[in-house]
């Protein structure tokens, strides 16, 4: 992919974009010898780190329409926004006033740019950027900080491992609105880590927290536990537009339970729908419910399009799933519920190193046979 | 599995099933001497032979409530089966006068046990055993001759690569209900072979028809040319009920392209929806249609989700597809059409031949281990 079609905006109307491979290179970059030299961007959606943020967040998510469409979106996306900000300030009060998904990208940051000083010394000091979409760190600040820092080398690397237009995607757009009226710099050379589904190291990654969580059952039921793979779902009307994400999370169930090599049954099913238009089933709390009805009892939750914890894992799973959702469908039964959520924040952040590292040896061999 | 849960009739209401890995094995057999000593029981749908096989081929596809839910069904269905009989056969009319599927079928079935007998002489002379849903030879008249035959082993063996509860749920049903009222023979042993929706042989086998297609492109053109990868689409209300056919498709298109290792983009299309109610989308031809809006006319169109020629590729992907479609979208257009099918079926048919021979392979693997 060329650079210029990272600064235009992608539309997200039909098609939008055709699948790219996990990897594309930019070309080589010249030797000067600025610090930081080369950049690690950090492309998420963020959360509100304080209740006082959750206002200007829901704003940012209803009238983008990347993320969402609306009809009268620039009157009704600020309305809904409005009218949700007390409720989604009552959840992160209930997870602790606030998302970790700063605090987590700054951690899986510092590690993954420590490991690449080491690994790779001829493109240090590196230096990330975190570019959130919704809150503060805003994408468009860390454009800013990337230019006034002169680095050689930017390395756009997408948190969500899936493409979805909602997601990267609406990031990426992002990134082409700042430099719509704004000379793109010469000076650093661009690529772009978009798509990360299949990544050996990311199915290497959930099995082992996925065995974990199995051999804390006991070995009679073990292998009879369900796995039940859960992602952000999608409106209907995104997946009909040709959105890859469905066909990549699945990719990814895929390649861990195949990574895992256990007996146990597995199933992929969607969290988090909004509003009153279908979306992509089966839900996640309708698949619990049916599963326990099923007599079903042993289940693990997986998220499986994120990297780190943030509210609908903290509240979404733990809270509601695992803890009120248990204790609506299970009375008068057990109070120790069997389920849990795998994605430990901590554990899986060793994850982030790798794959920048893969794409910079990629680089550079592609740079050997090139030049 | 155990044999019992094969014989038992899979609910498809609500998560009707599990998924199993793709190889699940039964207990070893004794050593008795009759021939055939080893069934392999090739299950699929069918398609009519002749076109006076399309009308009971319509009248049962309608009243299988595990293919198709109607109201009414009983009466409903006999009467769309009935009315879309003349339109039907005009269509196989157009390919030859019927399915080409029981030959190839047989062919890959030949294939197939011959190379066992070579390389698997313990559990040869290996028999292939034709299990249609919909026209004859029906699974019932299978079973029977398997039993008449007297082997020692029977392994089901799934020609859907990845599992729907409306085709392969459906074949394992039909067994179950020949077994309602009859005794399981015990001196039978039985394994299932329900899903190989990952088997590296298979994305071996379509990456390999891919890459043919893409060096009959011209070099300048060949890494723009997009893989639209096109399997039956599923009404919605199936999707929703936890049906894992949409990801285990996605599984087999991720495993494609990671075998494949091309540039080219690639995207997961769905096709041949019939009646008024929301099916997985998108559509293949709305696919076709917006690509070829956008500038992209170099496509080719790759059935994912069949092991062999059928109407859906041979009339809908060549004629309506690459002809009829094509014609119309590109008028006053080439008259030379770049997109191809690339599921030819005598290339493909040795595909067959491999997956039991794994399976054979871990069975004895797993027999030296347990014994």
């Amino acid at each position: 992919m060329k650079m210029v079609s990272i600064i235009s905006r992608i539309s997200s109307t039909l098609f939008p974009r055709v699948s790219m491979p996990a990897f594309t290179m930019a070309s080589r970059s010249k030797a000067t010898s600025v610090k930081p030299k080369t950049a690690i961007v950090m492309l998420n959606m963020g959360g509100p780190q304080t209740t006082d943020q959750v206002g200007g967040y829901l704003l940012r998510i209803m009238t983008d329409r990347d993320m969402i469409q609306l009809p009268v979106q620039s009157k009704l996306g600020p309305w809904i926004a409005t009218r949700r900000t007390e409720e989604v300030k009552k959840k992160y009060n209930e997870i602790g006033g606030g998302s970790p998904i700063l605090k987590w990208t700054n951690t899986q940051g510092r590690m993954l740019t420590e490991a690449l000083d080491q690994m790779l010394p001829e493109s240090a000091p590196h230096k990330h950027y975190v570019a959130f979409r919704y809150v503060p760190p805003f994408t468009e600040d860390a454009f800013q900080e990337i230019e006034r820092d002169g680095v050689e080398r930017a390395v756009i690397f997408s948190q969500y491992p899936q493409y979805s237009c909602a997601t990267t995607g609406s990031s990426l757009n992002a990134i082409a609105d700042f430099y719509r009226n704004r000379e793109v710099p010469s000076s650093i050379k661009f690529s772009l880590i978009e798509r990360w589904a299949t990544h050996p190291l990311l199915a290497k990654v959930f099995a082992e927290r996925i065995r974990e969580k199995l051999e804390a059952f006991d070995s009679r039921v073990r292998n009879d536990v369900v796995i039940l793979f859960t992602a952000h779902s999608l409106p209907l009307k995104a997946v009909s537009r040709g959105d890859t994400y469905p066909h990549e999370v699945a990719a990814t169930v895929a390649a861990t339970m195949s990574t895992l090599q256990v007996p146990n049954p597995h199933r992929l099913v969607w969290q988090s729908k909004v509003g009153p238009l279908p979306w992509l089933q089966p839900y996640t709390d309708d698949a619990i419910k049916a599963y326990v009805k099923q007599g079903r009892k042993h289940l693990i939750l997986v998220p499986i399009a994120f990297v780190n914890e943030h509210i609908e894992t903290l509240h979404e799973l733990d809270i509601e799933y695992c803890d009120e959702l248990a204790k609506e469908i299970n009375k008068p039964g057990p109070k120790s519920v069997p389920w849990r959520t795998t994605n430990t924040a901590s554990q899986i952040s060793r994850l982030g190193t790798q794959t920048p590292i893969q794409h910079f040896q990629h680089y550079r061999q592609q740079s050997i046979q090139t030049h």
